[in-house]
């Protein structure tokens, strides 16, 4: 079996003619992708139409490509885009494809995906237990889908959560419901605060009894390692990637993950290498480099290694996009590449200031 | 002769209390400072009065310090202030102060510093010849000033210069004159592209001849590799900085330089080190790292390393502000620290998309 | 024959509810719509891609409704969409829809409309003649589309025009082309004003020796009072519909124009509806409002009647956001109503500072 | 006994040349000065320090002015600085001078005013019951200083408020204390909203023991109508001054206020005017306007008179700075006047999605 990660250049929200190029080209088989992860030029905040422009154009070119209702490749693809791409981050597709034809003996774990949906969440439900627990069940769901069997296999969480309007909350409001907050940028952190500890539950970070509403978005010290969220306005429900290692599985692609202890923390590339199987022989190259997936986020102490940052004080520029500047920034002098996949908000997604990060090579 | 650099956290614009704290526990002679170069928390562009809130605090200390007018202190002490602290950058003060009191024979150059300022320019003359003419002349006057005789032993020249705002430009036409350009955040690239160009004719690194008012933010293929200059609302004049290393200057103070050639340069780090007297024996350290200067700006191609950036095209957030947060993130990530002077905006500065750097230690 | 005009909510740029349910309701015939104009909620600038989300939406829409190609509908209908709902303004559809199947004999004149397109322009093309040029010949088949044989018939033409990105003024250089302007935000500007000089030459308000490349942009004397002209990064040609009065068309649907002098001339309302056949025996009611379309922009001069605004020197907020807001919040205090399809950047449109007003009542 | 009101332009945050061009020509004096209100340019959220740029200036000219220190002026002189001037706001000072030498019988009542402080509050009492209460007693002690003895004479009360910023938080964190909020722009809302609240108590709007910390930016049918807050990063006190009509005071100025029910409600200018003592004699007009204060918000329900807007989906410009362009739009087409002082965020003060309007006319 194998999950083959191919990374695309994009020069809007809707131009998906490298990845019609790559499929005329047999690079990519479109019946075995099983996600598209997008990074999109909008402000990755709550009127990012960007997100569901890329969404749109990839459900109906896929429909197409398939011979599917969109309906169908809902049920079939998950589309995970992230808006924002501050400072020199480069808008980009990665698309990941499952081909479970051929077994095979390897030498070595390969990467191993999966995904999983949950139903459609109620505004009153997000940011909320209840949020965290269908994402924990859809996590299980996905880990079983990827044949990924030990938690510790699972080297990294994508979910696309959704957020709250003004008129979802006053929707809310009309049956009676209060929200986990008013203002709808914070809502966006209370989705994606609740989706990553629901993927922290599911991988045994952290204990179901640990959790309460309360500790949503107040209690620091509860994340997870390994889950990567993103809220955006286009969808009800989230959409979970599950990537691991596991045996069985070809490990031309390998995934590794470490987490960014603060912003500046570029050790976290060696560690993520370090982690991945046979990591020790390999470097991190122009040409092996596939993906980089890492969560930013403006440190809630207002400081970074003890200097002052604005991020959150400045109401022209939200404070993940400050973070997504500044991350992408970071990993891109390290690394010489731009197209890396950073996500701004990492609410109970490591430790406050930084991020799991996750990386992927073609070895 | 001594020059010392000191640099300072700030916790606002008018925060100067970590200088008077210096001040008084005699780490700083206020009779000694030569220029005080700011990193503000303002947009950086047009309507950033950071800049002028910065400078207005600073002029009226020092006027208490030493006693003087604040005309008096204007003739005495440059104020640079650059605004704009995006992505992780930490607003701070960079003071310089110069004893000539002290004369000795040092093994190697130390850090020269000089200041020198021009008349005030009129509407019509910003981001033309007159003020590439007038920044050449207080070039050089500064030079003299700080006893730099050979062109080659300057390493950057720090210059803040005026911007057109809508009444400036009105004014002008009122008078009868045309403007390099009618959109005010325009203004602040050919203001800071003229002044780049005054200091590569008064270096010798352009003939005057190659010049012409159409060339200038045209001909991208003239520039200086040791300018940095910074455009605000809070001034008419050039407030000229020129830095370099000399004989008879203590080298406890050192400068070298380096031009970042993308915004993903981080070995310019290494050359700029290499570039200092005694370089070779010296890494950059948490401890001796006084001052980190560089210029940044969206690449015209719109891609970095081939990769698209969308700077350019964000009319949320400026090109400058992308830029700033970038490279911020690029240096910030390589040396550990967020206190660093990135200035944007780098016409005629280094090449399309990069910038000059300097790097001041303290051995 | 009849023009009828419906004006729809959106809840966002892709909700296209209210017009399938309007369609479903025989309210609207899919076979007689000629133009969509939208105002959507992006900001209007350069990286707004509302429009072209909205535009995509609806193209997709009406092939469905139509079960004709894309490219077939792009043919017959004229998509305009107009970013930026600041400050009140509500986004909303334009629907307009000709019948011109049956004749009769009217006492009054009655709205017109009709729509034409020019082929796509080269980056180098736009803000000059040959844009201007084209406009000028798409006008003049509109009109003869509209059966409107005088020009003083027109009283309003709507015009979706392109703009230049990064990406688009890099690959003319590579063919050797300089463009109108290099930043991309500027060159909207040059778009609408290149744009709107081509309805005043086919609408017989200026001849066409007195323009020049130079005058464009620059000379604000020349102006159309009846062109509103609007960029968007979604198309590469001029579409164009023009509205007016004529006889044999059902007077159900009657408009009126106006130049609003500045900003804050709501007397415009007055004027526009004394313009419509039979306007004296009518007032402006919330049941006879159909269309409000109206130029905004920032007066060069940087005041409104003797005082300064800072729309101009705002570097956070674009000026034509600030415009639209501005006068959106104008006409909305005088007409009770939020949904006015107020465009931002008046470049020869109406006198600087001020703009075109058309009202559109079904009487 | 008079109060006198001049309104004044500025071109810049520290411009006070108007200020003391009208001192030098006896039109103000000095030593009779006791509110200094200001509409500046910034973006009237957190980090926005035009607020203190104009306050550090007004205040050291009035030190040289009064030849005081500037401690004692902070003692006598109240600078209520409010941020934007979104669309075509103008920036201005509106001065306040109480004359209480000569006294004399008038035939009506005439504006009286008056200011007092509170003391400065710490983190964890910014927006709960600590600063309803001290802010209720203030405005009793300002009553008592403007010589008005009932509560129904009071017209208006400006406050000026403090906000939460990340170090602000963080501090009161350190000390085991949670404060309101934890975002910064939401902190500003709080601490408007309770101070509105100490208003509405002090001038027996509401009772006490209508009041908690819960119901504070939460029970919208909570409010004052005579309350306008403003918050800024430039104090930690509550600066206040109510202004009312009184007997013994000269009716050359006089006040009128009314509620705005909405975004759109132009007519309570007609209102206003009706509640000040004569005014069914009075006209507004270009001569006799000198003050018009007002509040705005965007509605929670997300809707105007049943049109959606987008201020509080937008992410790239906060939604008070929306609503100040709005509510500013609509009242100078009103008025034909821009020097408008429109305050944003409106909690507790007026209903929803409306706010106080205050009417200064000089008969």
């Amino acid at each position: 079996m194998k999950t083959r990660v191919t990374r695309l250049s994009a020069s809007a929200p809707d131009d998906i003619s490298t990845l019609a190029q790559a499929i005329s080209q047999g690079q990519i088989d479109p019946t075995r992708v099983i996600a598209v992860l997008g990074k999109t030029e909008g402000n990755g905040c709550v009127n990012d139409f960007t997100r569901a422009f890329a969404t749109s154009t990839l459900r109906r070119f896929f429909a197409q490509q398939l011979t599917l209702s969109e309906a169908k490749v809902e049920e079939r693809i998950a589309f995970v885009m992230s808006g924002g791409t501050e400072g020199g981050l480069s808008p980009h597709w990665l698309v990941f494809e499952v081909d479970a034809s051929e077994q095979a003996d390897y030498s070595l774990p390969g990467l191993a995906a999966g995904v999983a949906f949950t139903r459609d969440f109620k505004p009153e439900e997000i940011g909320r237990l209840e949020q965290v627990n269908e994402t924990r069940d859809a996590v299980t769901r996905a880990m079983a889908s990827a044949g990924i069997q030990h938690q510790d296999d699972v080297h990294f969480v994508q979910i696309k959560c959704p957020l709250l309007t003004a008129s979802r909350i006053s929707e809310a409001a009309s049956r009676g419901h209060t929200t986990a907050c008013h203002d709808t940028y914070e809502s966006m952190g209370y989705s994606r605060g609740a989706s990553a500890l629901g993927v922290a539950v599911a991988l045994g970070d952290l204990m179901e009894e640990q959790l309460s509403n309360e500790k949503i978005c107040s209690d620091w010290s509860l994340y997870s390692t390994r889950a990567s969220t993103s809220a955006g306005i286009e969808l009800l429900r989230n959409e979970v990637l599950v990537l691991g290692n596991a045996a069985g599985w070809d490990p031309a692609y390998r995934i590794g993950h470490a987490v960014m202890e603060d912003a500046l923390d570029t050790a976290a590339i060696d560690r993520a290498l370090a982690s991945m199987p046979g990591g020790a022989q390999l470097t991190v190259t122009a040409d092996n480099l596939t993906g980089l997936l890492v969560k930013a986020e403006p440190s809630a102490s207002g400081e970074i290694r003890g200097n002052r940052h604005v991020m959150s004080d400045d109401s022209d520029i939200n404070g993940s996009r400050h973070a997504r500047s500044l991350v992408g920034g970071v990993l891109a002098g390290r690394l010489g590449d731009t197209r890396l996949f950073v996500s701004g908000g990492a609410e109970h997604q490591g430790p406050n200031g930084g991020g799991p990060l996750a990386l992927i090579l073609r070895a």
